[in-house]
C-alpha cells in the first residue's frame, strides 16, 4: 500500500483534543567549526526555557530531502508540511510570485525575470545587467507594465531587488511549464519560448509568452545596460492537495515574510496578520487558540543571520525566543515540534543539507533525557535521523489522531 | 533493483555456521514520564546479564512500520520476520481467526463476527448484543454450528470472548476480501454482502456468506439481546511467501499465545510445544538446538503489563527474562537479537508508534560500548533507527549468509 493510502485510511475521524503546533526557527540548524569552539548558535546560546522544554521531550534530526540535498525555502516547508519535496514540487516562477507577496490563482502562469542586455545582434552579453538596482528595475517595471493583455491572458509584472522581477499570466487558458528564454550563458541568443509538449494549454502559453516579449521588449531598447530581460522557471500554480483535506486539521500560518506566507496560502492556510516581533507571533497563537487546530509559526531571524554569517546575531535571535517561549506556553499546546526548515550554518553563510534538530513534546512523546535542544543532544534522541515530511505524522500521533494499523 | 531481488541475490548457498536466534519481549518499549521519574521499565530493572550482553552488542531502535503508526501484534510480528508490513497485510478475519488457534488452510476465508441486536425492521439497535459473557456466546455459537455447509463450502464457527466470535468457510472455490455486513453504526440496518469486484472466486464467496446469513440469522431469533450477527474483516488466507523459502532458513517457533503460533504457522515456521515459563521456552532451545537454524521465542507478559499500565509488572517480567538468560546462552546462538515488535508504554495502556530498542549480538556485531539495554543507551547505538523488517538482513549479514555486492 502507499504510504499516504496507509497514513489516510488509519486517521481517526475526531477532531484532536488539543493544538498542535509547530514552531520553525529557519535554517537554525548549524555546524560545530573551530571557529567558534566547535560551538552551535543553539549551544552558545542561553535558553533555560528552551532547555526546560527538551528535558521532557523526544528529539531527533530531520533530513529535508534527501541526503546531501540543500533545500530552498519552499521545499523545507513542504517537507514539514508532510508533502514529499520530491514528488510536490513547485515551479520557481510560482515561488518567486508567492515570496512577492502576489496573490496566485488557478490558471496563473508564473515566470521569474531578470533584466539583461543584448547587444545588436540579439546575443546576451551580461545576463544581469549589471545588477541595477531596485529603484530602476521599479521604473522599467512599470514600463513594461504598459502591455497589459495579450489576447484573453492579463499580464501582472511586480519588480523585486535589483535585476530580479516576476511577470504572471493570468487566463486564457493557459499552463507550464515552458523551457527558460535564458540561455544560462553569456555570448549565446536568448532562446525562443516553446512549448515542450503538445498540450493545448501548454502551446497557448508559449504563443501568450512569445508575445508578450516580442511587445515588450522594445519598450527597453533605450534602457541600456537593461535593454532586454530573460524568463525563467515559467510554471503553473501546482496542483498540491490542501492541508486541511490532506490532514483533515485546519491550520493557521503565523509567517511575516511574503514566500512563507504565500506557502502557507498555497496549501490553504490561513495567514494570520503580520507581526514582525516574535512575542506578538506567539501572543497570535494565544489569541486564535480556539480557531485551529494546527499552527505554524514562521521565525525568519535566525536564517538571515546564518545568511550573513553573523553567529552572534543568530545566538541573539534564538534566546529572544527563548525568552518569549513562556508566553507560547501559557495555553499549552497538545503536541508542540521546534526545528527548522534547514539549516544555515553561520560559517556556509548558506542554506546546507545538514539535517537540522527537532524537538517533540506532548504528554506521550516520552522524555529522551538530554538537557538541551541542540544538535548533539538531538544526535541521542529517540527519533533518530528522519525525513521532514515525517514530522506532521509523528505530531499527529502524539495528538492520538491515528488508529492502530493491523490486529 | 527490488529490494527482495537484491537480497536475494547476495544470499550465500550455504546454512549458518550456527544458531540465529530471535527473542521477542512484546512491547518491552516504553517511553519515560514524571510519573516515573523519567524511567522505562527497562531502565527501571534490574538486568544483570542482559547489561553484560549489552556491552558486547550494537543496539539501536526500530520503527515497526513508518514513524507515527502504532502496529496491531500482526504487522509487529510480520516485520520482524523480515516482510514489510505495508504490503503484506492480514485480514483481521484471518488475524484473528489465527488468534483463536484455528488451522486455516489455502482457499479459506475467514471472518470476523460480533453478535448484535436488530429490531423488527432489521435494523442495528446494540452492535455488541449488550457485550453478552462468552458462555452465552459459546451456546449460541454452538447453535450457528448447525449450518455445516452451503453448497461445496464448509462453515466453521469458532467463539471468542464477550460478543466476539469467528466464522471460517472451507473451500468450494471461494476468495476475499468483502465488505463488512457491520454498518459501523447503530441505527442503521446490516449491509447486504456483496462482492466489490467482477472476480469470480470473490462473488462466489459473497453468494456462499450471504447464504449462510440467510440461514444462520433465524437460528438467533429468540436469543435477545444477541439476536443477530455482524461480519468484518472478511478475508483470504493471503499469499505470503514461506520463511524458509525467503530466507533459506528452517525456524521454529516458541510462542504460548494463539495469535503468534499462528502468525508463525501462516509464514511455515514450526511451532513447538507451548511452554508458559520463560525458563521452559528457553530450554525449548536448547533441546531442538540441532533442529532449527532460525529461532523465534515470544515473551508476552511485557506487552500484557503495558496494556494494563501495570509498571512494575512490566519491570519483573523483564528481570525475570534477565534471570533465565544464562540458561538461553548455555548453547550460545552465533546471533542474538533481543527487541520488541512495537512498545507498549505502560503510561498509555496500549501499542504505540515509539521505535522499540533492539540488541544484536554476534562475533561480528562489534560493541557500541553502551553499558545497558535501554531505549536511552540504544538511542545512541550503531544501528541508528532503521524499520523492523531490516532486522532479518543484520541478522542473516550478522550470520556470514550474504555476499558482497559487486566487486
Amino acid at each position: 500500500m502507499e504510504e499516504e493510502t496507509l497514513y489516510r485510511s488509519l486517521r481517526l475521524p475526531h477532531r484532536p483534543e488539543g493544538k498542535l503546533v509547530l514552531l520553525v526557527l529557519d535554517g537554525v540548524g548549524d555546524i560545530a567549526t573551530t571557529a567558534t569552539g566547535y560551538l552551535t548558535p543553539l549551544e552558545a546560546a542561553v535558553t533555560p526555557n528552551l532547555d526546560e522544554l527538551a528535558r521532557a521531550s523526544a528529539m531527533g534530526r530531520m533530513t529535508p530531502v534527501l541526503p546531501g540535498i540543500t533545500p530552498g525555502s519552499g521545499p523545507g516547508h513542504l517537507g514539514l508540511f508532510g508533502y514529499d519535496p520530491a514528488q510536490f514540487q513547485v515551479d520557481r516562477g510560482v515561488i518567486e510570485a508567492l515570496g512577492l507577496g502576489m496573490d496566485l490563482q488557478p490558471g496563473d502562469v508564473a515566470a521569474r525575470a531578470n533584466f539583461c542586455t543584448v547587444n545588436a545582434e540579439g546575443v546576451v552579453t551580461d545576463r544581469r545587467a549589471g545588477r541595477i538596482d531596485t529603484e530602476l528595475n521599479r521604473t522599467l517595471c512599470r514600463k513594461l507594465g504598459a502591455v497589459r493583455k495579450i489576447g484573453e491572458t492579463e499580464i501582472i509584472v511586480r519588480h523585486g531587488r535589483s535585476h530580479r522581477f516576476v511577470v504572471v499570466f493570468r487566463g486564457g487558458g493557459i499552463a507550464g511549464p515552458l523551457p527558460d528564454s535564458d540561455p544560462h550563458r553569456e555570448g549565446l541568443p536568448m532562446r525562443p519560448i516553446a512549448a515542450e509538449n503538445r498540450e493545448e494549454r501548454v502551446e497557448r502559453a508559449a504563443e501568450v509568452i512569445a508575445r508578450f516579449c516580442r511587445q515588450a521588449m522594445p519598450l527597453l531598447s533605450q534602457d541600456l545596460p537593461a535593454n532586454g530581460f530573460l524568463l525563467r522557471g515559467i510554471g503553473s500554480l501546482p496542483r498540491i492537495p490542501g492541508f486541511e483535506e490532506r490532514f483533515q486539521l485546519s491550520a493557521g500560518a503565523i509567517a511575516v515574510y511574503p514566500m512563507y506566507r504565500g506557502l502557507a496560502q498555497l496549501i490553504g492556510m490561513r495567514n494570520l496578520e503580520e507581526e514582525r516581533d516574535i512575542r506578538k507571533q506567539f501572543q497570535q497563537v494565544l489569541d486564535e487558540f480556539e480557531n485551529f487546530d494546527y499552527f505554524f509559526i514562521h521565525v525568519k531571524g535566525t536564517d538571515m543571520a546564518g545568511e550573513d554569517g553573523d553567529f552572534d546575531g543568530k545566538v541573539a535571535i534564538i534566546e529572544a525566543v527563548d525568552r518569549a517561549l513562556p508566553l507560547l506556553l501559557r495555553k499549552r499546546p497538545l503536541v508542540l515540534a521546534i526545528t527548522a526548515d534547514h539549516s544555515t550554518p553561520a560559517a556556509m553563510k548558506s542554506h546546507s543539507w545538514h539535517p537540522q534538530p527537532v524537538l517533540l513534546n506532548s504528554p506521550v512523546s516520552g522524555s529522551d533525557r538530554l538537557s538541551r535542544f541542540t544538535e548533539t543532544c538531538a544526535n541521542r534522541g529517540s527519533l533518530g535521523v528522519f525525513q521532514s515530511k515525517y514530522l506532521i505524522r509523528l505530531m499527529m500521533a502524539n495528538a492520538g489522531l491515528y488508529g492502530k494499523f493491523g490486529a
